[in-house]
This record gives structure tokens, sequence and C-alpha cells, in this order.
């Protein structure tokens, strides 16, 4: 396993395995890596002769008020972690590497990001579809792992990788949730002691809504309702959005009669946290 | 030869190319292909195993004013002279298989996009990115060809390329002219007789600017003004802009100290023509 940090690197090591007739497996992620990472790791490494992890804080995705700065780094620790699962490279550029003087193209779209996330967060999906662009030409991956986590972020990637047609495929993987049922996240270091107990009301709001749609609830105002009150119960937690949309098109909808996505974004503290579950998966 | 119209018929006959090691040409055009087609892709032919010649009235790069309807079409003619000119495909889609219901993903840039041509046609390289985009990710080549005529579109191009870390080689080829001087173009087909004799002042133009230039004139203003003073004295054409600007940046200049582009529109009639020289070839 080795550290990269520069383009040229990356496409040298690439067009060796090419070379060789191997597949190639990409993990796109912001670093300080955790078992959510690591499934999306395990899946590569089972599917692929070789994976490339990126760990880049991609500056384009955070808004002027956004914690760019305070965003946790820990490449020694990701490296051990990247290795312990099969992982071939880690691709650690500087932002400089990346967006180079002058730079000033990008990739965005005029549906899905206009929902959820891209309310709160305006210029976020430009800057992870644009990284992601950007990563899928470095690597040329024959598939890409991404979390159901970011659940928009993965409906946005499979809308740009099928309007632009991108030769890859993408894989969604399942969240990965502490043993209290806290989902994965790099912001969760963020946390105090306190409001880690409170941002627990997120996963019982998730899970409160699976419960009432495994039995039988069709009514998402319903669902929506009584995830909110939980909560609001909670005086640490302050809600951006509970909302329930169509999967194709990140639409609100009424009623759950298609495949949908049930998301939320809540404040814990300042700590800004998401969580979510598709009906699907229920 | 072989005209084909799916994106799975060109990807499984480039997979095949592939497959025996051979490398792969584009040259992505609107058809009604001329000779300054023909020379692009001559060039491909000498450089590459094999050509693909894109032909599509891409409808995205056209504002709602603009003509898409009447933009000539000849598929027919134009396999014959790809055939004559050694390439092995030409990709022609209908619409709908480039932008299926629910398109909404686009590449576009900051800058070069808001001088020139940009000015006029405010929609017009967002939609060349994608769709160049797109036919990128398609065929895959090793190398793309673009015609200086097209000079801000070569640079936009150029500048996605770079950015978003495409890995392909673009190829810029000179611009091909009619015996007496006027730039080829599919456009052309718009114009009357007398129309025609009229187009003729913007290559005139070209060529006074060239040998201002060539003496040693480093002023753009005096430059422009004879260039203007010229294209005025026809009185069937308005002119859209004469500009000179840096190759780069495509940014306004006035003083030709660096490497720059001299770059005009005009309406002839109802007809948009453009037309220009980079000081580089004078």
């Amino acid at each position: 396993m080795k550290v990269v940090k520069t383009i040229d690197e990356v496409r040298a090591q690439v067009r060796e395995w090419r070379a060789q007739g191997l597949t190639v497996g990409l993990v796109p992620t912001m670093g300080y890596l955790h078992e959510g990472h690591a499934s999306l790791i395990d899946a590569s490494h089972r599917d692929n002769d070789r994976t490339v992890v990126s760990d880049f804080v991609n500056p384009m995705q955070f808004g002027p008020t956004e914690d760019l700065e305070s965003y946790p780094r820990d490449i020694e620790r990701d490296a051990k972690l990247v290795e312990e699962h099969g992982g071939d490279i880690i691709f650690n550029p500087e932002p400089s590497e990346m967006y180079h003087e002058g730079f000033s193209s990008f990739v965005d779209m005029t549906v899905l990001t206009q929902e959820l996330c891209g309310l709160s967060r305006p210029v976020h999906f430009r800057g992870v579809c644009t990284v992601v662009s950007k990563l899928f030409n470095i690597v040329k991956p024959d598939r890409a792992y991404f979390g159901k986590k970011d659940a928009q972020q993965l409906a946005v990637i499979r809308h740009m990788v099928d309007d632009l047609n991108m030769d890859i495929e993408i894989i969604g993987c399942p969240i990965v949730r502490e043993a209290d049922g806290l989902a994965k996240s790099s912001r969760n270091t963020y946390l105090s002691e306190a409001e880690r107990e409170a941002a627990l009301v997120l996963s019982k709001a998730v899970f409160l809504g699976m419960d009432m749609v495994k039995k039988g609830e069709k009514d998402c105002s319903a669902i929506i309702g009584e995830m909110k009150k939980l909560i609001e119960s909670e005086p640490l937690a302050r809600i951006d959005y509970v909302k329930i949309v169509d999967c194709a098109t990140m639409q609100q909808i009424t009623c759950l009669d298609r495949p949908a996505l049930c998301a939320m974004a809540a404040y814990i503290g300042s700590t800004r946290l998401i969580d979510n579950f598709f009906t699907e998966d229920v």
C-alpha cells in the first residue's frame, strides 16, 4: 500500500495495472476514515483486482461558512485502515494538485441538487460532481463505491454518470452505524460528550420512520411528523430538514407509492449531521 | 466505413479496436461536412489507427432564437466525405439518444466563456462542453481534433480537458478557406449570391489585421479600428465584435505583448459568421 500525492503517479500506477489486464475500483473519500469507508474499501477489494482510495478534503464542495478548515484529517491513520482493508493506493493530493491556478471548469446538474442538502448547501453538489468527475478521469476505474449515508450524493452521481455517459459502474453501500445506532461520520468527531448522546435522536428517528413504513404507513406527512416530534424533543438538536422524496427525482412526495428516500439533516450543537433510509431497504 | 446511431454500437466498436491495441482519434462535428472538417479527419487518420467522426447537431449549444431547426444536414454526403478521408465510423445519433428524458447534467466554466462569442451566445459553451464531454466518455479517444476557426471553442475545450483531467490530447487544426479567402463554414450555405460576395469582407479584414501585425503594429485598438472600418464599408455586414484577446484567458488586451487571438463575428444578412487569426500564426 502506498500514499501517492500526484495525478501523474496515480495514472502511471493504473496504466501499469491495466497493462496487466487488472480491474480497478475507486473509493472516493474526504479521509478521516471510519468503518463506513472501510465497508466501501472491502466491497471494492471484493469486486476488483486493485483498489484506489482517494483521500482529499475537497474545498470546492464546502460553502464559505462551512467546516473546510476544521474538517478532521489524519493521513497516517487512514493509510493503516486502507492497508488493513486491502486497498492498494491512497491518492492524497494537495488542493493545488487538484485545482491549479486558473481552474474554472465545473460539472453540475439542474435537478436532484435543488432539494434536501442542496437547499442548505447551494454550492455543495457542484463541488462533488466536479471533483468526482476529475477523480474518474484520473483513475478511470471500472467501479466506484459510495455510501448510502450520503443518499442524495449517490443519486446525483448516478445521474451524472448516466447523463454524461461515464463508463463506470456506481455501487451504493449500506450505512454503517455505531453500536448504539448513530450513523458513522467523520464529523462525529466534532461532538462533545453531551452532543454525542443527543445525536442519537437522529438514528432513533430513522428507526421510528422505518418502523412506521414496515407497519404499512403510506402517508409521508404522518411519518415525517412523528420523526420531527422525536428530534424536537432533544434540546441540543435543531432540524435542518426531514423529507421524503422520490428516489429518482429527489422531489418531495406525499404518499409512499413508489421507491422513496426518507432523509434528514440536523444540527447537534454546531455540527450538521445527516441520516436516512430508503423505503426499499425497510 | 459505417454510420452508427447508438452509443452502445460506438462503444462496442471502440472496445473491439482497443482489444487489438489500436489507437483512436475523434473528430466532433455538427455534420454538413466541408474541406475544413476533411482536414481534421485527414489529421486524425494520419495520427491514429482508427477515426470516429461524430455528426450531431447538438441542440444544447443553440440559443432559443438561433438556427437549430434550419442548420443544414446531409448525412449521405457526409458519409461519402468521411469515407474518402479515411474515417472508420460516423456516429450520427438522434437527439433522444444523446439527451434522454430527465437529462440535467452539464459541464461549464466560469472564465473563457464570458468574452467573444460567449457574450452573444450565453448558453453556447455550456452546450459545447457538455456534448464534447459526452463524446469523450463514449468514444474515449486518444486524440480529438478541432478547427482553429472556432478559436474560442478550442481554447474552452483545452481548458476543460486540463481542469477536469481528461486524458485526451487536443489537436487544433488551421482554418481552411475558399479560393477567395472566405473561411469554410457549414453556415456559408445560408448566404445568397450577394451575401456570399459581401462575406468576403471578413477574411479581407483578417488579412488586413495579419498584415498590420506582420509589419510590427502592437496597438490593438489601431488594428481593430482598421479591421472594423473595412467591415463597416460593406453594407450587408453588421459587426457583432472584433476583439483581440490573450490566448490563455480570452480577456481583451490593449498591446500585442503576448500570444493573442484576433477574433471577429459579423452578421451577413441574417447569417452570423466568424473568422480569426492567432498572432503566433502570422
